[in-house]
């Protein structure tokens, strides 16, 4: 912390599955220089759950090669698996599955059904087609979808424990393309939200929050930077930040400060 | 803090006119409940450079009345006058003058001449001719000044101890209207650029620093909040967010990860 | 016209399903004040297809009612019936077999079935089930989608004659809320691509012509406009203006008129 | 028109200074290929005020070499000079006398005192100096400016018969980088505003139009486009089409066609 203030504001934990987190940013572990870059960044990041790519990452396949949980304690640290990589239904579950026995039983996942190599985006009709196959399997799914409400809505009625929109593509950096999207999602739901993909800068981060979204979930972002530790720092605060700024209740947008100067109607 | 991390960033402080500042955060004193509300926010704000519109606030010009220099004591904060309500070179000038008498020859003021009731936009003509005798007479100048790139350089070169365009109009909330021209303004510059005026939430706070600003003042954003003490932390988090993600080198944005997909020429 | 000029661009017909029509706008034909309202912003508007809710407007259902054919003869226009209302497979397919039948075996329709009363969103899982039936059944299906662009690709691949991503929500005359994606859509299409919904001014409905669209079809905005037949010669301009602008090859984006000013990377 | 309509809007011209334009659409005359392009862009783009700038182009100074009005004679386009290159009060002035003369003492003419090479932002202060010179001098001054709305006053107040706030900087295609500030000065206005500089595409000048302003001026857009000529055209139609959308009252934004969806304090 860089400026000195005595005030701490109140507990506000993240509930996923009814087990607590104090940190709502969630992180990943591709993509860094080295293992111990990865830990540096995520320790100044304060995350408490990484999602770790089964197909690229070693969390103890390869027993001769350096080991993540080597450095990222799972008594410290929540695993949280998923399945980058995945373009099929066949392919995203086995993952799961794969993970699943790495981790001794551990059934917290990530899900991703990929649409092409391309754009990233997500296969929204193979989504749900995995998640009826894992629920029914005994999987926690916390799912990687569009930025689509009703498709939202689908995805918490099936049993997943976190829906995750996108805000933009995997690794563009854009940020929030569509807030309203966003907002529609979380006011309709009663699972988290946690904004996955897109986010480029701590304000991004910062405004997923101010949406209303319950956490952020981001790797290029922090991982690609010039400096990754200090990124990790950034969004820790911004997240902080953006949530603070939702509780705390922001004034409305207005023309100018005078009363009578509305906005509405004027979306530019 | 709410998640726990061991790091701590490196030492990043703010120089005005030769003097070290830790927070980049600073604030006005109006439309809060009370004193002790005030007193609150901005201890939890973290801010160490307090604005004060002298028409407004007493600070010790009415010896009967509750003096806000008795909640926020001049060994811990610096207390930079401002020229709200100010229409007139001639206004503007005297006011700077009594609060140097006010507050025993300080001479770092913070210069607004306003345009009209309605917008509060600044008079950049009339602002510049209180520069000048301003300038003339010792003071050492803050500017409220337009987000007009040669505007702001005229104002450094007359001498201006800080710059301060706006992000949008006083007290509306919208954030930063034109990102370019306050990222021209920084490029520019030799002097800090702090953005005043029109940040309505934390995310606000943190683009500002992102865009390379040097610090931000808000007054509305906290003070007309539901709960300002929390909006006043969510404040302190979001400039250290913004800093810290500008100093750490944000990845560019792209359409897609994958390396041929720029965005140049398409700016919706 | 209100200026003059000598010029005429080459012609550039829209072709849907083999049949080529003049006007890229397709207009519908709800919340007018009457039929002869109806009439006059359609022809403003130069439209030649006209979309009908076929639960919701007579062209022969009712006997002895005003029948919008009245007004909008066959052989003047195409008209597209569509299934609004409909929240179910069921509704839809059922809907678009009693238009085949009232229009004597006119097999073009357009589908949309919906999420939800208040947003009125696509749902895209029932809407692909739709898409199935009715092409085995068929029909050449015109298909309201959200803007997910793999959800567009597989609309094109089960066979619709037209994807038609929605800009906004439905009657919001928000605009388009994520051009990046409707110009993936366009990218990666080989059927016309046609905004559908969401449409509030004539600058909107010209982005979306700039952005490649093949087409834009709205209602809302013209008939909700205070003067619905101006809007519909507004409309009519737009999509010219922005379908020359995107055949004419506009310039690229830059910070500045000087060579050495890209935008890449930042995109606020 | 590649639609057709029976429908022809009610006559709406723009007045400046008591001359009557049918033609909201004004455009430069630099950077074309040749004199023949030149004058196929502009006879498509159907306007009649060609603004000329008097340092570069040959409007008689040079009997040797082509002039600009054998290809738009005087009895068809009124040629507005303007003080394009002129970084000071001395050379605009100088600049505006200059083609009085070779104009045989036409004295409307468009002023732009330049801040910076780069930037090619107005010098406010200058400009203000040269409307003071110039008014006095009996010119008719159209100024190009910010979007600051009390400077944009200032300039209305001083006797300039039209104000140009720029969209963007000139050449830079950005399109309305701060729509409000435009709304706010042509709330304001008692004479014709009308946006300079920025526009890039279509969209762009529709939307100009829509906020209110009385016109258009560009060059870049429809002379650095692949085919000048299609986008003179393109240009044409959407002033038209923003100027009937302006008139014709536009739907209000909502977050949802539903009554009770307001956009207000929601300002993304």
């Amino acid at each position: 912390m860089l400026s000195t203030s005595s005030y701490t504001p109140p507990a506000d934990p993240l509930v996923i599955d009814g087990v607590t987190y104090q940190s709502r940013l969630l992180v990943g572990t591709g993509k860094y220089r080295d293992l111990e870059q990865t830990r540096q960044a995520i320790e100044a990041s304060g995350a408490e759950i990484i999602t770790v790519a089964i197909r690229r990452t070693n969390i103890g396949q390869n027993p001769n090669e350096p080991n993540l949980l080597d450095v990222l304690p799972l008594d410290k640290y929540t695993i949280l698996p998923n399945t980058a990589g995945c373009y099929t239904v066949e392919d995203a579950v086995r993952t799961c599955r794969l993970a699943r026995e790495l981790l001794d039983g551990h059934n917290l996942v990530k899900l991703e059904v990929l649409g092409d190599e391309k754009t990233l985006f997500p296969n929204i009709i193979d989504t749900l087609k995995a998640v009826e196959i894992l629920v029914k399997d005994g999987f926690k799914i916390m799912v990687y979808t569009n930025d689509d409400p009703i498709v939202a809505k689908q995805l918490e009625l099936m049993g997943c424990v976190a829906v995750m929109p996108l805000a933009a593509p995997i690794g563009s950096g854009l940020g929030i393309r569509n807030p309203l999207n966003i907002l529609t999602i979380v006011e309709n739901a009663q699972v988290p939200i946690l904004v996955d993909a897109g986010v480029g800068t701590a304000s991004h981060a910062a405004q997923a929050m101010e949406l209303g979204c319950n956490g952020v979930l981001m790797n290029t972002a922090i991982a690609g930077a010039k400096n990754p530790v200090l990124m990790g720092y950034a969004m820790r605060q911004a997240i902080e930040a953006g949530r603070a700024a939702y509780l705390a209740g922001r004034i409305p947008s207005k023309r100018f400060a005078s009363a009578s100067s509305p906005l509405d109607g004027l979306f530019f």
